[in-house]
């Protein structure tokens, strides 16, 4: 058996056509045949070797889609024929006291799919069973793409940190995470503030979910919601005015992190003291957070806005993401 | 009636003798007879008028035990004779969301005893009766004070934040709250450790009973217990290396603040966001939670080690807070 894929053969190099023989399939592994995948900033990251932690040649792609065509001797919940997904995580350990615990995404062995192994740019994948979730049919396969990284990353906290129907929340940065955020606490029950620096997103904002708009770059706007919000979940990776953020929480609330800021931020004590609020962050989500996403957003109709390219036009894919352009998310198909 | 303390005539002036007419009680309030009354670093601060609200004459003191003499017509719970303890707050509105959600101390317009008002370095104060807490009997008066602020200070936390008997957690600094802390989490069941830049407290430490020590000055152990907290209190209020502590966190793990540090606390957001790890403080606690408090303090013989001194030498125990000496609390007596 050989996989077709898109790798880059090293760092900020272009996707070229690249095949690899994936050994014998696990007793714990399916083999997925990929219908779509979604691209997500984090590729670029590791194409760039940002991290550090790049092999090269890689194929990258964790937003993967397909139908699972073999399936390893132990792996009894799965069969072939079934439609999963699969994240940034391909396995973890399933021993650990997290893995053991339903946290499974904070296992310190955990494996991510393109790290010092190949993604889903390509025809087929093969990862841990337990990490190939399920997709409900209400799903279709361009719209569960970005659900499996950019989806769980800003529903798990929702999940995890007891965001209520009754909470008033905000959102920082509309995009890939943002606008899939918005519809999230949308139809949490939340009342849902947007916060962005390009105001010609309003409009849009609102679509998705949002019963107010703040521009993030006007100081005044940002001072008169002082006080009003019980949690707010930053999407973006730039420096922001954290300090107008927490005090627009109120008491007991939240700023919770899933932008992977580089720079340090500069929490003033009191303002989090008097408040009883907090700071936080957290990456993607477990399996069993990934599945109760997807019920949630079948139920809801929760889909991200996507473009759909051909997956041989991956490079134009890529041009596009780097551009900063996307609305609000990129999805690559397999032919059938 | 005349009540007879020590007040500052200006910033950073001397204690004087000092008496005041408080008016007809209110309807609402008891007048308490003060036995005994903490000293906290807070009433220097208001001394000094380091935060700027200070208003003079002013007689600190913000950890008053004493005996109720009389009581407002509209109070029914609270009867004359029985022994009562304040801390920083002496009245809230009694009517926003926080004060009928049982969170008094997250009032905005909560009062501060000795915010514009008099306070425990007296023979007599009033405050409302719903923030004059009954003291159970097994706690003598010397001991309860410091329990009314730096007790709920540091204990509020445990109990808000869902600290259990089975957690990992640290205390950086070990004083005057710091000691109460290491108390408090011995008694809930914690495994406790104890961060300190003085390696001469490890001996006293141990007896309040932290069962680890480290020597907050020494990098290389802070690093060791690298991924081992899954709660960190910090009762300093000068600037740590605070990454550190962040990496000394377990998955999950909280660093939670209650001294009051002037300086930002600059946060690396990747340590946070790989371990779904929380920053995050909290002020005093509320009427509930300081009944709570002492009850939980009676039942497991808490008792802050305290230097204790007649009111009248008032000065000299100012003079002991400012050369930070103080094992670990000071307390005034009124003479019978």
């Amino acid at each position: 058996m050989i996989f077709k894929g898109y790798a880059a053969l090293e760092a900020k190099g272009e996707l070229k056509p690249f095949e690899y023989e994936p050994g014998s399939l696990l007793l714990n592994e399916v083999q997925i045949k990929v219908e779509t995948c979604g691209i997500c900033h984090s590729d670029l990251s590791m194409l760039n070797n940002d991290w550090e932690m790049s092999q090269f040649p890689l194929i990258p792609g964790h937003e993967v889609i397909g139908i699972v065509e073999l399936v390893g001797e132990q792996v009894k919940h799965l069969k072939t024929g079934q439609r999963v997904g699969v994240g940034w995580f391909s396995n973890s350990c399933m021993t650990c006291e997290w893995c053991v615990g339903g946290d499974h995404n904070l296992c310190g062995a955990a494996e991510g799919i393109i790290v010092g192994r190949h993604g889903g740019f390509a025809d087929r994948v093969r990862v841990d069973a337990t990490w190939a979730i399920p997709i409900p049919d209400g799903v279709n396969s361009e719209f569960a793409g970005p659900l499996m990284c950019g989806g769980i990353t800003v529903f798990n906290p929702i999940l995890q940190l007891g965001i209520k129907p009754t909470s008033r929340v905000g959102v920082i940065g509309i995009g890939g995470l943002g606008h899939l955020a918005l519809k999230f606490l949308d139809a949490y029950g939340c009342e849902v503030t947007a916060f962005s620096s390009s105001e010609n997103k309003e409009d849009e904002a609102k679509s998705f979910g949002a019963d107010h708009f703040v521009n993030s770059l006007d100081s005044d706007s940002l001072e008169k919601i002082a006080g009003s919000l019980d949690f707010i979940l930053s999407t973006v990776n730039v420096p922001l005015n954290w300090t107008a953020y927490i005090n627009a929480l109120r008491p007991k609330g939240r700023l919770h992190i899933v932008g992977a800021v580089v720079e340090p931020i500069p929490v003033p004590v009191f303002p989090l003291l008097l408040g009883q609020k907090s700071i936080s962050a957290s990456p993607l989500g477990s399996p069993n957070s990934m599945m109760v996403m997807l019920e949630f957003a079948a139920r809801h109709h929760i889909e991200p806005m996507v473009e759909t390219y051909p997956m041989d036009k991956v490079n134009d894919a890529m041009e596009k993401l780097r551009s900063r352009e996307p609305r609000y998310r990129l999805v690559l198909k397999n032919e059938n």
